[in-house]
Formats: C-alpha cells, sequence, structure tokens
C-alpha cells in the first residue's frame, strides 16, 4: 500500500545530464539494477553520506572521489548493498569503477559508485563488465524516469520530481530523483537521492544548500529509526541555465533554494507514502520548544514508539502513548504542566492533562484519515521542527519478515 | 504466544507480609483489578520509579509517601493507569489511599498507591469505596499468586518467583512478583515490581541492593523502547528472619545481593518471554566495550531496531541489520574494523566483515531456535552489558492495534 503518491509525471531534462538504465544481473528477478547519470564538464556537485559507522564500501569511495575530482559519472546498483563485505567489497567497488571510467573515457576518480539492497552479499562484478559497455552507450538525456526506477529495491513507487523558476527572466530547472522504503532514518545524509540542476551556483553555496535542505527533508523522515549503511545524496548543478553564476546569499539565492527545498521535501515525503507497509503519512511537529534539537528529538520519539505507530495503523486515537512517548524523549527539560498535544486541530492534552473538552468521537475522526498531523506545543520556547512517518502495519512485519526468502 | 515460561510455582511466604486481591470493577472483563500488599510494622522499605516526565498520579504520590513514613501497604490497581489525568487524577488517587488507610487503621502516609493500563481515563474512585472492605479482609501469608495475577494488564501469565539463601545457618526467603508485556523499556525502574524478604538489611544498604538489582534486570530490558508513565519496583525487607541484621557489603552482603539478582532478573526476562507477540527470547551482549554505558547503548540500539526484531521473528539470519544497527548506535567511538559479531556460537562478522567461514546454514540453526543469543564483541575495553528483548511479530502489531477495541 501507499498513501497518495503516484508515478511521477513530466520530469524535465537538465542540460548537462544524461541517464541510462539497464537489467545487469544483479537482482535476480532480471529488473533494472544499474543506473548511471553523466555529468558535463564544468558542472559543481555535492554529496552527503550516512554517518552510519559500518559505511559500505561505495560510500567510502564515493568520499573519497570527490574530494579528488569533479565527478563525472554517478554510478548506482541496486540489489546489492556492498556493505559488511570488507577489504574484497571496497575492491571490488574499484574495480566496477575502473570499468565505467574505461567506457566512459574518464579517469576512476571522476566516477562515484552507490550500491543499495541486501547487506553482506559480495557485488557481482562481472555483471557490471558485462552489461556497462551497452548501457553506456543508452545515454540520453530524458531517461529521468528509468533512473528513478532502477534504484528501487523495496519501494513499490519510483520517486522522481521536477520544479522550474524564474530568476532575471530565465528559467532554472531542478530534478531529482530518491529511493527508500524501510531502513528509513537517514543521519545528516539520507537514503540515496540525486537532484540536478542546470543553475549556476558557487560550489560552497551549493554546499550549503545541500546540508540545510537535506536537514528539514531527508533527515527529518523516519520509518523504521534503522539509519542505512550506503545513505547518500547528491546535488549537481550544471550551470547550463542563461542564469548568471548565484554566488552570495541574495534574493535570487532565496529563490533557488526555496525551490530546492520543494524537491527535496517532495522526495522525502514520497519515501514515508511508499514506506514500508505504510497505511498513514503522519506529520509530527512539535512547536513552542527551547531549541530546534529538542524539538526535533520529541518528535522523532514519538515517531519511532511501535505503541504510537501501532494505534496509528488501527486508527485508535489512543493519545496516552503519544504522551507517554513525549514524556521519555531524551532532552533536558519538559514542562509537563504547560504541554498540549492536538491531533489534527482537536486538542487532546491541555496543561499536561486530558482537555476537559476533548471527545473520543472527534479523536476518531482524526485517525481516521490517511493522512494524520500530531502537534506537540511545549510552551517552552520559540523553536519548531516537524518531521514524517508511517505506521506500523501487519504488512511492514510481513515485508521485513519476508525480504530475503 | 510466550517462550518458555510456565505458571509460577511454590511461592513462598515472607514472614510479615499479607496479601489480597479481589476484583472490583475497574476491568471491564470482571476480572482482578485490586492488590493489596500488606507490610509489617517495622519493615524496611526501598522503592524507584520511571523517569518518564509524565509520571502518573500515583507515581507521584507514592514518591512523596515513601519519603514521609514507611510504608504499611501496597495498593496497586490494573485496568487503568490514572496516568495523564491531570489535577483530577491526582486527588482521586489521593482518595483511595485514604479509603485504603480507613480500613486498615493506618496513615494516608503509609499507603503507596499503583496504577497500571489505559493512560487518560478517570480512575473510578466507587470501584475502590466498594471493593476495598472485603478484600481488606481476605489479607492473608499465602496470596502472593493471587496477586501476580491480579496486577496483570496485557501479560498472559503470571509473573512470579521464590529464592531461599542459607546465612549463618539460617534461612533468609526473597518472593517477587512482576507484571509487564507492553510498553516495556524500564528507565532507572521498572514496570510493577514487587520483592520482599524477611531478611533484616540496613536501609541505605537496601535502596543500594534495589538500584544495583534493577540495572541489571529490568534496566536492561526492552519490548518496544516504550518507557512507562506508571514503572515502578518496591523492595521490602520485613527483618522477621533469624538471620541477624545485614549492614555492610561483606559476605553475608554478597550472599543476599546474589539471590536478590536471580529473583529480580528472573522476573525481568519473565516479562520478556512473556512479550506481547513474542516468538523468540533474544539476549544480546555487548562486550568489550570501553564503557558499560557504551556497551548498554549499542546492545539496546540492536534490541529496538525493527529490522533486527523482524528478522528474528523470521527466524532470518540477516545479520547485515544487526550490523547497520550497531553502525548507528549513538557511542562516540565504534572501530568498525575490529568488531566481532556472533549468533549463538557461530562467528557472523569477524573484523568489521563477513567472517570467511560462515555459512547461512550455520547462521539458520541457531535462527531456528526460540532462545537466541547475540553477542558483539567491540574489542575495544573490558566493558560489558547485557539486555534481554523480544521480536517483532504480527501478533505484536494486532495486540497494540486492538488494545482498546
Amino acid at each position: 500500500m501507499t498513501v497518495n503518491i503516484s508515478e511521477p509525471e513530466k520530469l524535465l531534462p537538465i542540460d548537462g545530464i544524461r541517464l541510462a538504465a539497464g537489467a545487469a544481473g544483479i537482482k535476480k528477478s532480471g529488473a533494472t539494477d544499474i543506473v548511471l547519470i553523466e555529468i558535463c564538464e564544468g558542472a559543481r556537485c555535492s554529496a552527503v553520506f550516512t554517518q552510519n559507522r559500518f559505511r559500505a564500501a561505495p560510500v567510502l569511495i564515493s568520499e573519497k572521489h570527490i574530494k579528488q575530482a569533479s565527478p563525472r559519472l554517478l554510478m548506482i546498483n541496486s540489489g546489492n548493498a556492498n556493505a559488511g563485505t570488507g577489504e574484497s567489497g571496497y575492491r571490488n567497488a574499484v574495480k566496477t569503477c575502473e570499468l565505467a571510467a574505461a567506457q566512459l573515457g574518464c579517469s576512476v576518480e571522476e566516477v562515484l559508485p552507490f550500491s543499495t539492497g541486501v547487506i553482506g552479499e559480495h557485488l557481482p562484478v562481472e555483471c557490471f563488465l558485462n552489461a556497462l559497455p551497452s548501457i553506456v552507450q543508452s545515454l540520453a538525456s530524458d531517461y529521468w524516469l528509468s533512473a528513478a526506477k532502477g534504484i528501487m529495491t523495496t519501494d513499490t513507487v519510483a520517486k522522481a520530481v521536477s520544479r522550474q523558476i524564474e530568476i532575471d527572466g530565465e528559467v532554472i530547472t531542478i530534478t531529482g530523483i530518491a529511493k527508500g522504503s524501510g531502513m528509513i532514518k537517514p543521519n545528516m545524509a539520507t537514503m540515496l537521492g540525486y537532484i540536478a540542476t542546470d543553475a549556476a551556483i558557487d560550489h560552497a553555496l551549493l554546499s550549503d544548500c545541500l546540508k540545510s535542505s537535506v536537514e528539514s527533508s531527508f533527515n527529518s523522515i523516519t520509518v523504521d529509526g534503522d539509519t542505512s549503511t550506503n545513505d547518500s545524496c547528491v546535488l549537481i548543478a550544471t550551470g547550463r541555465s542563461a542564469v548568471s553564476e548565484i554566488n552570495k546569499r541574495d534574493e535570487r539565492y532565496e529563490v533557488f533554494i526555496k525551490a530546492l527545498n520543494e524537491v527535496m521535501q517532495f522526495l522525502a515525503q514520497a519515501i514515508i507514502r511508499d514506506a514500508e507497509g505504510v497505511t498513514k503519512f503522519v506529520e509530527i511537529t512539535v512547536s513552542s520548544a527551547e531549541s530546534y534539537n529538542d524539538a526535533k528529538t520529541v518528535a522523532y520519539t514519538v515517531a519511532h514508539s511501535p505503541l504510537v505507530k501501532t494505534a496509528l495503523f488501527a486508527s485508535d486515537p489512543n493519545w496516552g502513548r503519544i504522551l507517554a512517548a513525549v514524556g521519555r524523549a531524551e532532552v533536558d527539560n519538559i514542562n509537563v504542566a504547560s504541554l498540549s498535544i492536538f491531533l489534527g486541530d482537536v486538542c487532546i492534552v491541555k496543561n499536561g492533562g486530558r482537555d476537559p473538552a476533548y471527545t473520543e468521537e472527534a479523536g476518531q475522526t482524526v485517525m481516521s484519515q490517511d493522512e494524520i498531523a500530531i502537534t506537540i506545543d511545549m510552551a517552552q520556547g520559540d523553536q519548531q521542527a516537524t518531521v514524517w512517518t508511517s505506521d506500523l502495519s501487519y504488512d511492514y512485519v510481513k515485508i521485513n519478515a519476508e525480504y530475503r526468502s
């Protein structure tokens, strides 16, 4: 099941980017499992990677390569995470980069490898050897949807979106794709996400844009609290639009980052709408907190509570579970006596206790919807954070109990 | 379902303790819902309470009363947590203490109230008013099993155990009961637990015993990571045994605390064996860590991972999920290159990667058992911690989706 998400429409090409996707036999099903994103010369590229200590081999290599050279090729495989594979996993990933570099006529350091799928199995290099020549031949600018489909694992819907903005009378286009459905609580990074724009933008500013957008998008979602070993997000600016370089935090920058945030949040929310076993799309906002970190910690504690998540699945306004989760959040100060909790617009907890005006019927009406907003007003300050999450259903258990079988 | 737990046998009375249990109509099913534990004059009593900020009214009152007087009565109701009920909830709890004190002929401060059940509904004081007189009449020393049954909520099996030790040729008896099945990750406290001994023991030492035993028992278990608003644990020493007072950390103290630890761990593990939806009893040990806290944080991170828990349910040796959970644990230093992970006696990860000698068959054999040990060797120091947890099954979702319906 999914919640209010459909196949991507009208994906716009980005001048300077070509893509290709093919089936190399890494997935036993025969589905598409290698995606290439070719980047023009002169483009700028920024990336963030998972903070999990067990970083997969391709993450280690991509992080190294992007420091050594400006990337010309992103090579993503699905069906195998190449994580927990030790030194031979690292050597395998280097070999696949060498194969791709030879096909494309670039240096090994200009290739960034990415992998997603089962952890702990060795990457079949021979699949790359056999399939890369023909996949490279098919590179074209309008294959964004094929790329979005090719990086899927337990995803059921491709996640992709385009936005256009006008600056100085000229158009800038942003197109992004992402994948992810389980093992989702990106930490300082994201599940796989690739966003490209034809904007020209200063390299340091581009990195700032990526970090800031990731914080309020991919770093604000959770399915199961499990941070993947392979999370990565790349932002590419080809500089091919007619708009002159954005090189300071002026009005043009604001217009650009607003559109970028929209693209990143759309993709992050798409991951939740297609979360493993999802039946509810849940937005948790913690407002009036002392700090952004406090707000986010409380929101994540509620979002991770299996009791809250099963109540959401049951459409049960069992708000005591929300209150209990808030109360165990690891933040220094919580003033329970002044705290309020809302389900949608319905106040359930006021001044730390059940709102006298609350009725079970009012709570039930909100919980029966497939999109639910929970707001926790801390009454302590002026900071706020929002996270998005899914519920915990029979299908979540089914999908994860049967994943490898 | 439960894992290797059966009805308690041979519970031994504690001289100085009388118990009673009755049905007061708080539970709609008509099951036993009020339990009294009467404590003799001169006994010593120590208690720990939940660290959840939303502490239930009875927790607030018990913590206050135990500072004011030596408890003569523990009054526990199931079927209603009296949490999230604000000021009227507090007044209701005080009223029930007044009713009990009048029946027993003691002061209000000598009564400690405890509640467990649904959060957010008002405690029906009239049930206490009507039922207490006859329940008080039935107080007797051999009702430990009735008490263990009377405090159950979603528990399917009563949890209780007795131990006897000999000191200086005389016998000391310890008997304890506990309840809990969901919303289980006690923090500095426990789900409801009541342990009594006829030992004479210095009051400060008694408190030390409780804190130390709780840390390695109730504070080392988790079902769902959700710390309850009502967790409480009480240790009573009536001093009626023939053994002279234990008042220093000598050999007699060591004999006593070893037996107490056994009782507390038995009860804590019983909660996991009867956890909501449990099909696997899982012991997670983190060894060779830099600190006890690091070890416990890593163990709890693995124990809370929904992906690890669903793999356990599926008997799937999907060890990549264990590795990913270790890698995201919030401890400062993890040296992945030297870390090892074992499933039972089978080494799965060696020096941070898959052990070349590991076979799927060997992992499968361990995972197919209903009691599974996971050991994570950090190769960093000499500290270790063990936590116990359950798996995440369809029944866990079912039980928690249908709890209030």
